[in-house]
């Protein structure tokens, strides 16, 4: 099994920062309990109060199934007001089956999505992190067995490392220089078979990802300017977001706004995706993968994103740490592979980066 | 297994009257998931919310050994803020091992509990339940099977009546007769082999415990005249209190005072018991067992208490609506079995109730 002290110390001390006296708060299902257990004591260590919010992991299946419409249309004050005075907060995703919402209704998940945006934004405010724990179910769904796809997390957050938290801080110190080169950038092209895609960046900041939010991560990423998208772009990489597969994406943007939509699989999810709000249209994010311990895509958005070699926008919410300015409930990253032919031309330059495999 | 429909049922509608709109606090170990997903479902189909406060079984014993000073001796003020929001809280019993907080020093829990004394108060002002589970840790304290002990949790929580909610209410009628006579009552006196104790209860309110705050319930309770204890009481069923054995604890009060304490096992738990407060040293309670669904004692508080036939004292907080007055940080109920020989006589005339042998 993995070792849930070290993956504890990496989440404490690298993610969040744990400090003295801090509310940390930790969402997840039953089935993360060794990495929960660790956790617990390591925030406890560190002077902190460990905050526990574990759900069996068929209830957000049960959720939608029980909930009558006062439910889907607003949320419990209280949840609002414990993000309000959390001081940290971290996701550890660990389903039970990464297909329990495929049949639910996409208007349902919407209206959810939509109802609660406000305890949403409020926990982009705070210090977090998402992460993740190896389950039988997404195992399977990477197609692995489970202890191979333990050996695959272990690398993809560097725990198979003599020191986790040094290697962080080395892959940030690599993406700096990224960030630098990308900082006085106007344009950005992405080209493939069947992609060509521009997008104006200038004026807007290039976050580096180094695993402090995303854990895994590896990727900088900015918001770009939300009427520039021009161009076709095709995703690569198969998502299943909700449960629900979708593959072969293809958008048209003109002046930032998706102007055709097609999907080879999960076209109805697609649709209904980009009709939840009017930002829904538009994209929130522009990233590059960096993480060359991800060597795969595993259907795990968190995961597949960080691939070195590959680029991902997301329809949706833009970080206002970006400068972004979009609003939607939605944020849903897609994922275009270019290990395989293809790359990024920065203002008519070809960037050279680990992964890529060039035009 | 038990049916937990009909549990949650029993819970929503007849304990906590879930109304729409509330928010529901369910506090439990992962071992209560059946119950628990079952409550979820039940919370939202009457329109509220259910907010879950699950942990791994192991945490609190894990609590003790990895908190610092700091810990000890405060809270998180979140955990305060939530139950003063909340509208209706649930605590189901539900351990992995009985004895986990046996090898904590004593004195840390009692620093805890006074810690902590500020959370206990304010749920105590909410709508609030307790109630069991049962788990593989619980049968083996009473010495059962896990299928004998669900029969008997069954037996105990009228659910394997045809109508769980119409037997409590039933039995909550027959105990408002019980009530009506005490509160006509200056002196309660308890006699049995090593007991002769007088309290005094003029003025004071007997509740009629009917299953709404405690599940099992069966009992009536008051708050005895803070000054009034005098004589001896030998308990005659053991307690686990926080995992330590505690048997044949004789007390002797003057003045409603401990004055003399001594038990055959657990002597050093008793005496950090008393020691917690100055209110730790006198009653908050006497209570009347009459729930003839349980039939011996398995080593479980909650359950024994309402034995028909017992009688219980708890050393410590008096439950304000009583009438009680005593204040501490301790709730500590010692129970003496009058099956096989005693009496309760109030006012100088025997109680003929079921259970109870005379004298």
């Amino acid at each position: 099994m993995i070792d849930t002290g070290s993956f504890a110390r990496l989440l404490c001390d690298w993610c969040l920062e744990v400090a003295e006296g801090q509310q940390v708060m930790i969402v997840s299902t039953m089935l993360a309990e060794p990495l929960i257990v660790a956790l617990h004591d390591a925030v406890l260590e560190r002077g902190a109060w460990p905050l526990l919010r574990l759900t069996p992991p068929e209830l957000e299946e049960r959720f939608y199934a029980a909930a009558g419409d006062p439910q889907l249309d607003s949320f419990p004050p209280l949840e609002l007001a414990e993000v309000g005075s959390t001081d940290a907060w971290l996701r550890v995703r660990a389903p039970a089956n990464t297909r329990a919402l495929a049949g639910v209704d996409p208007e349902r998940l919407r209206r959810v999505a939509a109802t609660r945006a406000p305890i949403t934004e409020a926990r982009l405010r705070k210090r977090w992190s998402a992460t993740i724990w190896p389950t039988a179910a997404l195992a399977q769904e990477a197609g692995m067995s489970e202890r191979e796809y333990e050996l695959f997390v272990e690398r993809a957050l560097f725990l198979d490392r003599p020191d986790p938290v040094a290697a962080w801080r080395e892959l940030g110190e690599q993406q700096e220089e990224l960030v630098q080169l990308l900082s006085r950038a106007r344009e950005v092209r992405i080209e493939a078979d069947g992609t060509d895609l521009r997008l104006r960046v200038d004026g807007r900041r290039w976050i580096n990802s180094d695993g402090k939010r995303n854990m895994p991560s590896g990727e900088v990423f900015t918001g770009p300017l939300e009427e520039s998208a021009t161009g076709t772009v095709r995703f690569t990489v198969p998502t299943a977001s909700h449960g629900v597969d979708v593959e072969g994406v293809t958008l048209t943007f003109a002046g930032g706004e998706v102007v055709a939509a097609r999907a080879e699989r999960g076209e109805e999810y697609l649709k209904s995706a980009l009709a939840t709000d009017p930002g829904a249209r538009r994209l929130g994010e522009l990233g590059i993968g960096t993480n060359a311990g991800i060597d795969r895509s595993t259907g795990s958005t968190l995961l597949d994103e960080k691939i070195a070699g590959t680029v991902h926008l997301a329809l949706g919410r833009s970080y206002p740490e970006t400068g972004g300015t979009n609003a939607s409930a939605l944020h849903w990253d897609l994922i275009c592979d270019l290990r395989d032919g293809g790359g990024l031309t920065v203002d008519g330059e070809l960037l050279d980066l680990p992964g890529f495999s060039g035009l």
